[in-house]
């Protein structure tokens, strides 16, 4: 396709990152720039050169800001050099049997409108183009999977059981929440603003919801959802939230935990207090990382594709404009700003 | 038997709970007295009256001085009444088809010479009397369950891999680093004392041991025993231990939350820093009672009578002599000052 322009030299807009972070990220730890890229893969590389179309906002990023020492489980990004993340991508060139030219794919990809990627394990080939393509940084992408293993792996859930979300209007949790409905759970979410909240309730079909920012005492506000306890609890923030729970769990609770949104920007996490519950109430904390479970990802295609097309799942976007948004977008994770999935639209194909 | 004196009605020596305790408990927590007690069971009634063996010292039980609503897993102890835990009896008259005078019995029983048992649900028959019966409060009794139940069960422990206990010279300690040594891993221990270090090393055979009283830098001492990390935890203590663990464990590394002994007579629990780790690590924290695993009872006695018959588990005990021993002997276990197993003997049959 002559209009990709392969072989070309182009300009190549990117995000920088400027250098690790303290405390909360600001969009002044990256800058925008334009270098120039070949549009093609090298002689001899096995590499893929594509065309970034939406780029993920996700919470993890944060960790890796952290100077390398922090941050052991992930790289941390190089200053200097573009951030990188998921995103879904078209492939203009390809030096790997497994993608060929005009593939859309989504993975490991970097913040800026082209890329040369070596890594070719941490992509996935789009093979369902009835949805949404932005749908694969989200519920058909990291956060859906994550969404999947959490609740039904790690959680191992049952119809009727009581279940907890924080940071429940994000991408993975109002999934959960949706997982956890359509299997006949009671759900409640917790979020941080009057608008999530009715989002969660009118939007996901949660039963309950309640806006954290609003509570003095976390404990008091779970009892008034969970009179009987918790059974299920997805752990997305961590800290005081985590202690609250913790004072709430019926016999053989169970805890995903999938981050620690609210520890993830202070210089020492926050104390847990409770934990001695663990063990009257026979619970267990499980922490997962998501790539552990990527062999399923077919498994999970067969379920939420059909919940997608069939109206089943309700899913909401938070879509920036443009490469230039990025830094914005992704800083206001950490501060509630985005309502639904936050992502970068960097290209329409 | 006349010379139980089954009908007579005697002396009956008891340990009486005073009232609630905060912070350490003291023996004058408690007192001895004497009331009495006619030596057979009500007429109409299913419960059985027994003459106590050997009651045990525990470190749950301090959970059981608490104000009741403090103590939600297990009743309190009623203040001027006898306290009450797992000992071995002898039954002198019963009221109830599965036990019969003579019986040798492990269960919850009193603080006290004689007791009436109406919950015999809680009372195992001993059929195994070619081991000291002393056993039956530790070893084969409620601690070597909870050893079993806790290492095999909620670890699933693999040859080879990295286990640290804590409180490790104590009842359940000591067995769970034999069970572990046995199935090939490799053993660290902690405790209190060069004598219960030494005792770790030699007479357990762990591989490595260390007083944790003598180590400023938890991390520092974990990371000189486990330079490639932790695979298993058995948690019996909390607080700082368990923060210093959950920065050295490995890829999928289990925790059976088992006690958390350094917690028990802080009127507010010390905060626990690092359940990140639990994330990035893909670990898990299992909270677990042993009551859950009585059913298992049969399997744990056939794996476990045999290795104590042949020499393969070594077990230590410290025997208190008479009941009127037995408030110092229980207040000692929060202070570290019993080596082995703690137990009364109240009489020798």
């Amino acid at each position: 396709m002559a209009s990709d322009g392969v072989g070309e030299e182009v300009r190549n807009k990117q995000v920088i990152f400027r250098d690790y972070v303290k405390g909360f990220p600001k969009e002044s730890d990256m800058y925008v720039t334009a270098s120039t890229i070949k549009l093609q893969v090298p002689e001899g590389s096995n590499g893929v050169l594509v065309k970034n179309l939406y780029l993920s906002c996700d919470p993890y990023m944060r960790n890796r800001m952290n100077p390398p020492i922090y941050a052991s489980y992930i790289d941390s990004f190089n200053p200097g050099s573009p951030i990188s993340g998921y995103g879904v991508a078209k492939v203009l060139d390809s030096g790997h049997p497994n993608f060929k030219k005009g593939d859309l794919v989504w993975g490991i990809t970097g913040w800026e409108e082209y890329s040369l990627l070596s890594a070719t394990k941490a992509l996935f080939k789009i093979q369902h183009t009835d949805v949404p393509l932005s749908h694969y940084t989200g519920i058909l992408g990291m956060p859906g999977m994550t969404a999947y293993a959490g609740f039904y792996e790690v959680c191992s859930p049952k119809k009727g059981e009581y279940v907890f979300i924080s940071a429940a209007s994000g991408a993975v949790g109002q999934l959960v929440g949706q997982f956890a409905k359509l299997l006949g759970c009671y759900v409640v979410g917790s979020a941080g603003s009057k608008d999530k909240v009715d989002m969660l309730k009118n939007k996901f079909g949660f039963d309950e919801a309640f806006n954290y920012k609003e509570e003095t005492d976390l404990d008091a506000a779970l009892k008034r959802y969970f009179p009987e306890g918790i059974d299920i609890y997805f752990e997305n923030v961590g800290g005081k939230m985590l202690d609250a729970v913790l004072l709430n769990m019926r016999n053989h609770c169970r805890i995903a935990a999938c981050g620690m949104i609210s520890q993830y920007n202070l210089e020492e996490h926050e104390g847990v207090h409770n934990l001695m519950n663990l063990i009257t109430k026979q619970a267990r904390i499980g922490g997962f990382l998501v790539p552990d479970y990527y062999h399923k990802y077919p498994q999970f295609l067969e379920l939420v594709l059909p919940y997608i097309k069939q109206g089943k799942i309700t899913y909401v976007e938070d879509i920036a404009e443009g490469l230039e948004s990025g830094p914005a977008a992704l800083v206001g994770l950490f501060t509630g700003r985005n309502v639904g999935k936050q992502l970068v639209a960097v290209a329409r194909e």
